[in-house]
């Protein structure tokens, strides 16, 4: 065995566990239809960093494989994450008609129901995190809805959406640009690393502001990878949109810096997340899968 | 003093209280207008019902009257309320342009501010329930958020909304129009009472049942005033739209059994309210509150 094909397995044996617990706790039974347009936002599309961030952060400080807490904190996340592709996509907002190769959720069931939808997941997902106190205990329920809470808010992913929505056609410089991906995609996969560290032993606090300093490099590289794919990769191995930025006027990091430097900019990024998994002082063996993570979202193709 | 003044002054203090915390909590600092466009949606307006039911229930299990984590939980039921009422007005699902007598949100500041801001508010209820444990016990926070999630989502007030979409133009029968609003306006109300129980001293099962009991009937109550209201007052009163279900041919309770029998429904609940504040076997002078809300609920005019 070698180490990708160790991450490979470790990969698939937690996709396997989101999706199922995903399947299971989104109810398809819920009043008409909403249960199913939910279910269509979430099930069966998504590369599911999120979740994965989170149980790989909890295994990494230490939490056992199957820690409930974290699976809890993962499949929560990848809710808040889903019900914001919803309401992006809607026509007010991107306008977006195709999403993970399928028809978007208000053209598949209307936009009142789209809209619906979106709002119910975000309940769904502080649902996930707070079941009977026999199964987490209330200190870990209260941390990581705290922690999700305020990364999915108006300092966090919705502030960063606000950013964007009043950034179109005009010119932001770095620091800007990087204010609203802080926010709009980093607080996210902040709060994942941070949920999933919370759902094991604690940490000194070096440990934790590694930790923590890892999710916001992190979150920036994806968002520089994000907007070099959205010029370099066609709409179908991207199963959205491409060339949409662009061809809104929306700020980028390549429309920005240009192509090369923004390469580069995302080649410095994945150093500096190496560099915070060091500081950590986290056993190798157990950073594995973050550290995997990490390259994966630096490298990917889509 | 008699009950009356005793009530009227109980309800001003407590509304000051509510408003100034709501006014302190929702930060105009948050980025691109989305802090105003949420202060809009909650400030300045609204009669305030569920946060002083919290409130209510809270005192009458003995929480002392600046119980924190009473006064989080009530604004923080009051902001999913509001960011329903958002959502709500939106031109995909109601279209509705004038709400509490000022433009709807998404006239005010556009749709996709309005979509935000109503996400964010969702948000925002839950990071209102979980300050630094310090300030309210974990799991005092933990059964809020649980309690709060689930009477927001899809088996709460979005499934309710759902039935609302599917049902415009379909004849309900009467407990299907119960199901609808039980979920609908009833799951709100009900969370409201038992997050305010849930902050005070434990309490027996036959109290928190009877607590239940009350909350549940109040809500019922509450709908079925509000649809006697949309037909016998005018959108002054009212500071919303009149008739607009009825011209919308939305089930109503008065479009099913009739003025006459839906008033005579609504006195009938209230009886059954005061029913379980007599069952709760909580004192009498710790009940004045919540039983002034339930006269209040029944007795409106707009």
């Amino acid at each position: 065995m070698n180490k990708a094909s160790d991450f490979k397995a470790w990969m698939q044996a937690h996709l396997d566990r989101v999706e199922d617990a995903l399947s299971q706790w989104v109810d398809a039974q819920a009043p008409a239809e909403l249960g199913q347009a939910m279910r269509y936002a979430v099930l069966d599309g998504g590369k599911r960093l999120r979740p994965l961030l989170v149980l790989a952060a909890a295994e990494a400080v230490g939490a056992p494989t199957d820690n409930q807490a974290a699976l809890r904190a993962a499949c929560a996340l990848e809710l808040i994450h889903a019900y914001s592709l919803v309401h992006d996509d809607m026509p007010c907002m991107d306008n977006d008609v195709l999403r993970r190769g399928k028809p978007t959720v208000h053209v598949q069931f209307g936009q009142a129901q789209a809209l619906l939808a979106g709002d119910a997941l975000q309940a769904l997902a502080f649902e996930f995190l707070t079941p009977p106190i026999t199964e987490v205990p209330a200190a870990v329920q209260a941390a990581c809805v705290g922690l999700l809470a305020r990364a999915s808010g108006y300092f966090g992913m919705a502030g960063g959406q606000a950013i964007d929505l009043a950034s179109v056609g005009h010119r932001l410089d770095e620091a800007q640009l990087r204010q609203m991906h802080r926010l709009k995609t980093g607080a996210l996969l902040l709060c994942g690393v941070q949920m999933g560290a919370t759902c094991g032993p604690a940490q000194s606090h070096e440990t934790s502001a590694a930790l923590s300093r890892f999710g916001e490099v992190l979150g920036l590289a994806f968002q520089v990878v994000d907007d070099i794919l959205d010029v370099t990769t066609d709409s179908a191995t991207l199963g959205k949109t491409a060339g949409k930025d662009a061809a809104a006027d929306k700020p980028t990091y390549v429309a920005l810096m240009g192509l090369a430097p923004a390469q580069r900019l995302a080649d410095q990024l994945a150093q500096e997340a190496e560099q915070a998994l060091l500081d950590s002082g986290l056993p190798a063996e157990r950073l594995m899968p973050l550290r995997a993570l990490a390259t994966m979202v630096v490298q990917r193709t889509h």
